[in-house]
C-alpha cells in the first residue's frame, strides 16, 4: 500500500505492507487523515518513532467483526493490554505496554490502511462529513480539559496559541460558558478567531500578567510553559497540551512561589467530541486549510509546518 | 545592631541600623534563627534579594501592642497590603505588593532585631523550647502539602531529598497515616531517617519508576522536577517545594503524556505547626546539627551548604 514513512527522514512509499491485524484489530481503509503538531514533532525526533505517522483519521472498516465491517469509523489512538495495573485501575489510556497509533509502536493513518483494535473504533453518525469526523480525535483532546478543570463562566481564561489546537480549545471553552482570550503571535490566525467571536490578543500587546485563573498552553512550543507561568494568577491552573521533542530551560520558582497547579492533558472522550460536532457546538470545516493526496504527503508536512497554518488533511484513495 | 548582610556577597556587620517599624509592625529581639535552602539560594542570586536574610526565627517582642510585648513569638513571613485583589480574595499570602521577611523587600532574622507586622506573630506556648519553636516556619511549609493533596494511608508516596525539608515532610506525612519512602543521595542523612522508622532508599538503588501516587520534591535542586517525573505514576501528583535560582532544561512531555499534576507549594499554617510540635507528632531537636553565634554567621552559611548538613541555627544575643 501507499504510506508516508518516517525513519529519520520522511518519505512517501508505494510498497508498504498492509498492516497486519493483531488479536482484536480491525483493518481500516483510511479516507482522510489530519496533520497535527505531534506529527511535526515526530519528524524532529519526538518519541523516537519510526514507521507511518498519523493518528487523526476517518475511514471504513474493511476487515473485522460484523458490527463494524463496512462502517465509517474514527478511532481512539491508545491500544492497551487490559491487564496491567493501570488498565485494571481505570487508567487504560496510560497502559504500561500500550502502542499508540502513529506515535509509538504502531503504524498510523498516513497510509491507505491502518489496523486498530475494534474496541477503539467509534462509528461516525451520518450527520458528520469525513471532513468533520477527522477532527474528532483533536477535539476530544480539547474536551479533556473540561474533565480536568471545573469551568465556570466567571473564570478568567487565556488560551496560548491560535493554531489548530488553540482554535478547538477556545471553541470548547466558549461552548461551556467561558469567555477565553486567545493570545498568539500570528495576526492572521488571531483574525480568524476574532471572526468566530472569540476574544484575541497579540502576545506583544499584553500588558497585564499574573491574573488569569486558567491558562491553557496550546503553543506547541517548549516555551509555552514559561509564558503560561507569566499569565496565571497565584493559585491558578495551567493546562499543558503541548508535547515537544525539546527540553528547554524552565524556571519553576514562580510555580512554587505562586502555588500554581500545572496539569498535563492528553487524549479525551470520543463520544463527547462526536456529540459536540453533531450539535454544531464546535465548527471545524473552516479550520481546513488544504487537502493533499497521499502521494503528495511530503508537501502536506511542509505546509503544516509553516507558521499560521491551520488544518492540513491527507486524502487516501486519491 | 549586628546582622548578616547579603548584597552580592555575604558579610557579618556590627553597624546595621535596627529595622524601622512600619505601620503595624512590632520589633522583635531574635533568639534563634534557622538556615534553610532558600537562604543559600539567595546567596546565589535567588529573588535578587539584598539585605538581611533569614526567615525562620523565634524571638521576644520588644516594642508593640500590649498583647504581644514581652511575649515569645514566631512569625509568618509574608507581610501583606490587605487591599489588593489577592488579599481581598482570600489569597493574602500571595499579596501583589507583599514584602517577605529576609526574602523580598524586608530585612530578616539573621540579626539582633527584626520588624514584622503584629498580625504575623504567633505566641509560642511554654511547652516548646526555642530550639523547637524555630522549626515552626519550615514545619508549616511541610504541613501545607496536607492542605493541597488528599492523603490516604494506601497512597504510594515518595519524598525526594533527605535534607532538612525532606525530613520534616516525611514526618508530617507519616503523622497523617502515610508511609512515605524518602529517596536521597546521602547515606548519612538517609540513615538518620531510617532510625526514625521512616523507609528510605538511595536514588541509585531505585529500580521501579512511574508507580508513585504522590511525589514531594524536597531536593532543593533544579533537577528535582525531572526526577519527580520519573517516579510519579500516570495521573499522579508531584508537589514542588524547592525554590532555586537556576532555570534548567526540563522536558515536560512526560507531564503531558502521563497527565501528571504538578503543584507548587510554599508557606503553610503556623497554628497547625505549633500544635504538631506540642503534640510531639514531629520531632525536630535531633535535626539540629549545630548552633553558631551571630558573629560567626558566615561559618553557619558554609556549614549549611555542605551536602548532608541538617539544621544550622544562628543564635543572636550570643
Amino acid at each position: 500500500m501507499r504510506a508516508i514513512v518516517f525513519d529519520g527522514s520522511l518519505r512517501c512509499v508505494a510498497d508498504r505492507p498492509t498492516p497486519a491485524r493483531r488479536d482484536a484489530d480491525v483493518l481500516i481503509r483510511v479516507h482522510l487523515a489530519g496533520l497535527c503538531a505531534t506529527d511535526l514533532e515526530i519528524t524532529r525526533g519526538y518519541m523516537d518513532f519510526a514507521g507511518v505517522p498519523g493518528h487523526e483519521f476517518v475511514g471504513t472498516v474493511e476487515e473485522g467483526p460484523d458490527a463494524l465491517r463496512g462502517k465509517r469509523v474514527v478511532g481512539e489512538i491508545n491500544c492497551v493490554c487490559g491487564k496491567c495495573d493501570l488498565c485494571t485501575g481505570g487508567l487504560a489510556n496510560h497502559c504500561r505496554s500500550r502502542t499508540v497509533l502513529g506515535i509509538a509502536g504502531r503504524d498510523g493513518a498516513f497510509a491507505d490502511f491502518l489496523a486498530l483494535p475494534a474496541v477503539n473504533c467509534h462509528i461516525v453518525p451520518p450527520e458528520l462529513s469525513d471532513e468533520e469526523a477527522v477532527f474528532v480525535e483533536p477535539l476530544a483532546a480539547a474536551i479533556q480539559i473540561t474533565r480536568q478543570v471545573k469551568l465556570e463562566p466567571k473564570l478568567r481564561v487565556t488560551v496560548l496559541g491560535s493554531g489548530r489546537l488553540g482554535t478547538l480549545v477556545a471553541q470548547v471553552l466558549a461552548s461551556r460558558g467561558c469567555r477565553p482570550v486567545v493570545v498568539g503571535r500570528n495576526p492572521e490566525t488571531l483574525g480568524r478567531l476574532d471572526r468566530r467571536g472569540i476574544q484575541t490578543a497579540l502576545v506583544r500587546d499584553v500588558q497585564r500578567f499574573g491574573d488569569q485563573d486558567l491558562v491553557v498552553d496550546c503553543t506547541g512550543s517548549p516555551e509555552g510553559a514559561s509564558l503560561a507561568l507569566k499569565f496565571v494568577r497565584p493559585r491558578g491552573t495551567i493546562v499543558m497540551k503541548s508535547t515537544c521533542a525539546a527540553a528547554v530551560p524552565l524556571d519553576l520558582a514562580p510555580l512554587v512561589v505562586n502555588e500554581v497547579t500545572l496539569l498535563g492533558s492528553r487524549c479525551g472522550p470520543f463520544p463527547e467530541a462526536i456529540a459536540a460536532l453533531v450539535r454544531r457546538e464546535v465548527e471545524v470545516r473552516s479550520m481546513i486549510q488544504r487537502q493533499f493526496p497521499l502521494s503528495r504527503g511530503l508537501e502536506a508536512f511542509e505546509t503544516a509546518s509553516k507558521p499560521g497554518s491551520l488544518k492540513i488533511l491527507v486524502k487516501a484513495g486519491a
